[in-house]
């Protein structure tokens, strides 16, 4: 291990800090909503669009939908990466939650015609793929935070249910994240903004992460925990993997920044972590990531794990974000609300 | 205008281009590929797995399937966002260039099982989708990339075609791109690498994307236009759109930035050019990147055009690489090759 490089790793998580402003955790959510739950959209702009607001990657607009009729009960946002996913997570959460649909109907794909995303309603939920890595999600919640804001949803709370490299945990474990990182250990999201370097904190609800963390229960046969997620925007170099197309450094290299991480907090790394709650936070929506561990990246790299134990194993953040939505809905109805 | 953003802007293009090394545009192919024209691979690692190499994303691998046998005739692989698009391009390939399935036989998706990608094989051409955005490609290119090489196809060409929004272009016409600069004006991809920020070179072939260009014919009905393309991280800020979730910025501070970008000869913005060129001539491949526009940004930031209309502009980079395919087998075949 070269000094240099040591020496890098040693400014990881406090990298550029110094430009890091925001502190007061929850200040966005009552500050970008209105007394009655619905969202105050930080964009002027939007107001004066003549023909109304189309969100393109959605095919779904002002002026072609009456969006507050049909989104406007939305409680809950559950976002993953596949279109297949989340017909299975709205089919669960249907089943779980009681909500019935009239006889000779089904769920239908709600943006089929963008052939972009694919979006479930059950009642009060909707499920919604994102595809992978950040550019691909930040489309998606620029639009759906347009959508709840245009459908008058009242204090929405969105969930990111997904897959990951554990680090130091076992394939099947769960890992709700409390904080998100880059890859260079920076706690926002950075991009440019006509020509010019523009960070949003990445900020979660701590309380919301653990109340997941707490709905764990004895026989579930997995571990739920809480720990900062990396996200990156590679799945080769950008996580370490020495098993992409290209490698120009050694298994010895990896190991240390693995290692690193781990020392430093992280639990697992995935790749839209940090737009997730950097536009979540930035909207005043509280939100959630919640995570499968695929693999151990301390012991590899190659997903190799039997299809069937994965297609199990993506169950586990969907059962502990469904018992959360169920356990809400409940006391909203007991409430009366 | 204020003084500090002008002098911003005067930067554009020229951003730490000290670093940037890369001085000869065609070294990489000659230096990675073997005299027969297969891809060396970059990653010495890969030799050394002991279960083989799993294609993740692609449910692929060189032990569950003899990759040689079904991808060593790979001549060509085109790539686009959407799945429905690459199945189209695959059908309209086939018929262009005469090839015939087996009488009840019909295209298949060859990663239907992976849940991520769609990829459909007509003879010597691969028509695969890659979903929004650098990461979501950056994976793609990684196992496709490796996926060549594997299967010993010699001289494989790579081509993206895909949609975006044009600066100075009407709505249909296309752009083949001869330069890819990210949306500070560098012309390379960057990412960080085990805690380290590493550098490659976007490199098109200028060859490749002059010949495209000359296959543009007077009764098309829509302009092919050479020039540099911006690939952006994000379709609304990223992009100085004013209609996402979020603008702090004004409408002015948006046009001054798309004129500063068309000045300096960017003619469209879409997500994902800089890896494609980058991760494609680090491997030693020559590629194009071809983007139908589906508006105008110095005209607006939302696209309502009629679905139909906008269906029938997204076959436009692809007849344009369809001429190009079908002039390069005929050559082949006349060659005797």
């Amino acid at each position: 291990m070269s000094k240099r490089k040591s020496e890098e790793h040693d400014n990881f998580y406090h990298y550029d800090d110094r430009d890091y402003e925001c502190k007061k955790p929850n200040c966005n959510v009552t500050k970008f909503r209105n007394p009655d739950g619905t969202l105050r959209l930080r964009n002027p702009h939007i107001k004066k669009l003549r023909d109304g607001d189309f969100l393109y990657h959605l095919a779904l607009g002002t002026k072609s939908h009456n969006l507050e009729e049909m989104f406007g009960d939305v409680k809950f946002v559950c976002m993953g990466g596949t279109a297949k996913r989340m017909e299975t997570l709205a089919n669960y959460i249907m089943k779980e939650i009681g909500y019935k649909l009239p006889t000779g109907s089904t769920l239908q794909d709600l943006t089929s015609s963008s052939l972009r995303f694919a979006m479930y309603k059950v009642g009060p939920v909707l499920c919604v793929s994102h595809g992978m890595g950040i550019p691909s999600i930040s489309i998606l919640l620029h639009e759906i935070i347009k959508l709840v804001h245009h459908a008058k949803a009242k204090d929405p709370i969105f969930f990111r249910v997904g897959t990951c490299g554990g680090i130091g945990l076992k394939g099947g474990d769960v890992i709700v994240s409390d904080s998100v990182i880059d890859e260079l250990g920076n706690p926002y999201y950075q991009q440019p903004v006509c020509g010019k370097l523009v960070k949003k904190p990445a900020i979660l609800d701590k309380k919301l992460a653990q109340e997941l963390k707490s709905l764990s229960e004895l026989d579930d046969g997995f571990e739920v925990v809480n720990g900062t997620t990396m996200a990156a925007n590679c799945f080769y170099e950008g996580q370490g993997r020495t098993d992409g197309a290209f490698c120009e450094y050694t298994e010895e290299d990896k190991m240390e920044y693995l290692k690193m991480l781990h020392k430093k907090g992280v639990r697992n790394i995935e790749m839209e972590g940090t737009v997730f709650a950097a536009h979540t936070y930035h909207a005043g929506i509280k939100s959630a990531v919640v995570n499968v561990a695929l693999l151990n990246r301390l012991e590899g790299d190659q997903v190799t794990t039997p299809k069937e134990v994965m297609m199990e194993w993506q169950n586990h953040p969907q059962i502990i974000v469904t018992r959360y939505i169920k356990r809400h809905l409940q006391n909203s109805s007991t409430n009366g609300i």
